[in-house]
């Protein structure tokens, strides 16, 4: 699977004026070599694993603790064994490979490695490569839409199990405990991100962390979650009311259900982002209240946040191969708050929702 | 806590000539403010809370996920709301302070944010302060060992709970999950690492990570974890036995133990580090074993990998206020992996270790 996506990386170099291209990003790593590297082991752990790709070599620089692994995971890749930093180790490899431009990931190498290499190299020019890497992990392949899709349907098994699980009473971080505990035991590699889980009012935070809190009879339950299985994540939302809800606040969720179905049903090929995104918010507007301040979605795959950026300032068209989040909300400060949000994939026939997890308004807890 | 250790870092402007300080650590940002950001709020999501610190003004540049949660965190700091990327926001703020020279951590911002910056306000100089920072947070108060000394109490309650826990036929990823359990549900804020739990020969990798390999009789189970408490970390390691296991692998702890004791009990204000990890190696050498191929021990606190380093490479003194880590082992590929580490708060009068659990050779799990 991976050597395939090698020939688009090698394109860039004609295209490009590269010699050699140097992968610092986790994702991207695995994303060409299959190398896995927890987010723990990311750019700023130096060399746990840095791939180096020229017209003929594929090569995997790793210190001592990730070579044997780096060979396993990435057979056809020379793994070289490192020791010191990068400005020590890359000059003799960029030497021995003749590389007089090197691409590199701007947004991911700090400035500190950037500026000690290219002391280090003078004779090699070094060029930003970060906007050219990106088109070719945001259309997928049938077999990576299959692998989101398996982390959807975890997503969807957990949201199942925790409509039973929830108990007035309830802390926020019980229930963040207690899904994170199911993706481990049902064999996901973990958490797409750490999950939001808030009852009440609470839920107006956008990216507020489970606490302490109690959930009440009376709240509103927002759980934004996901898992990641076979490093392919999923990302979702829903917002259940705890015993019953006040009418007031069920019209909100509703107005979100709504918006959400409009920009879904509008997903197509050739479509513009922006389009999508000012469909939800007249939905919201039109009903007397201020939508959601983020944006409508995301993409997904090896990241749970990655291109395209579904939102007001960002102009793209649909394409056939994308995958992303459709997820507006209403926050209330002081009261409450509401998102649903869903994982879609476009394929050339029309959009395909990867999260099956009942939209409506659920009551849980009683 | 946090405004007494601003006067140390408005001396670096002096110092290096600088009108201002931009802080995008995490650790630091909490350091000196009080402002908490998990550490999926890295520098890499821009502006989720960003200090700027000028002679006269202390400024969180956030964006509005964040703005609440920063004005209660950080008393007396003024809050900017931000919407855009760096190179927007802060030239105009860098005007209004008359910042001609800024002080960066070029080891965090990425070359990408840089080169914008400096792109967006040509006149100011950007200078790399990274070095300049680190004796700030290495030297400890009395108040934050006392913080570090709760993460490590947990971490020993852990152990205590694991010890009665572990049962022949369970895997690597159930006891991960257990430890992470016990934290969660004791008030710690979250883990300091990802886990290291390994059975058997597995426990030969220095950060191999659990996996679903099951814990068999006869095993070592090398166990290395910790928790954070008011954002301060531990760290330890320990290396049981389950059931029994050969002299001939008993005889290999009795050599880390040792050495790890030498290094202990040769630590004083003024020894070089070099000579600590020297130490701890002769001893294992003398065992007829290859010794450790990382280094001794690291520094600890608001980082759980943070200065000073104590390994072969590095010559440095130690000083009253340093805490670290002492963690010597051997690692036989194929065979087995041993390790025992403890954290250290050295103070006037001599070393302290904050880690208490039982350094004999455990038999577990019957």
């Amino acid at each position: 699977m991976n050597a395939a996506r090698l020939p688009a990386l090698r394109a860039l170099l004609d295209e490009h004026a590269l010699d050699a291209i140097l992968i610092s990003r986790s994702a991207n790593k695995r994303y060409f070599s299959g190398f896995r590297l927890s987010d723990a082991d990311g750019p700023t752990s130096g060399f746990a694993g840095t791939l180096l790709v020229t017209r003929d070599a594929n090569v995997i620089l790793a210190d001592t603790r990730y070579t044997e692994q780096a060979a396993n995971e990435a057979p056809g890749w020379e793994v070289v064994a490192t020791a010191g930093p990068m400005q020590d180790e890359l000059p003799p490899l960029l030497l021995r490979h003749e590389v007089a431009a090197l691409g590199m990931e701007a947004g991911v190498v700090t400035h500190a490695d950037w500026a000690a290499l290219a002391e280090a190299a003078p004779g090699v020019e070094l060029h930003a490569i970060d906007d050219e890497l990106v088109p070719l992990r945001m259309l997928k392949t049938a077999e990576e839409v299959e692998a989101i899709g398996r982390a959807c349907a975890m997503t969807d098994a957990c949201f199942t199990h925790l409509i039973e699980f929830v108990q007035v009473g309830m802390t926020e971080r019980e229930v963040a405990f207690e899904l994170e505990r199911f993706f481990r035991v049902n064999g996901a590699e973990g958490l797409a991100f750490e999950p939001i889980v808030l009852a009440g009012a609470r839920a107006a935070m956008p990216h507020g962390r489970p606490s302490e809190a109690v959930i009440d009879a009376g709240n509103v339950l927002l759980i934004d979650f996901g898992c990641s299985v076979d490093g392919y994540r999923s990302d979702m939302t829903r917002t259940a009311f705890v015993g019953d809800a006040p009418d007031g606040i069920r019209r909100y969720h509703d107005a979100v259900r709504e918006a959400q179905r409009a920009a879904i049903d509008a997903i197509a090929v050739g479509v513009n982002g922006q389009e999508l995104d000012a469909l939800a918010r007249r939905r919201i507007e039109s009903d007397g209240v201020e939508p959601y301040g983020h944006g409508l979605g995301h993409g997904i795959g090896l990241e749970t946040h990655e291109p395209p950026r579904l939102r007001r300032s960002e102009s793209f068209t649909l394409e056939a191969g994308m995958v992303f989040s459709i997820e507006p909300g209403i926050y209330l400060p002081g009261v409450t708050g509401i998102r649903i949000e869903d994982i879609v994939a476009l394929e050339e026939s029309g959009p395909r929702v990867l999260t099956t997890s009942p939209r409506e308004a659920l009551v849980i807890g009683s």
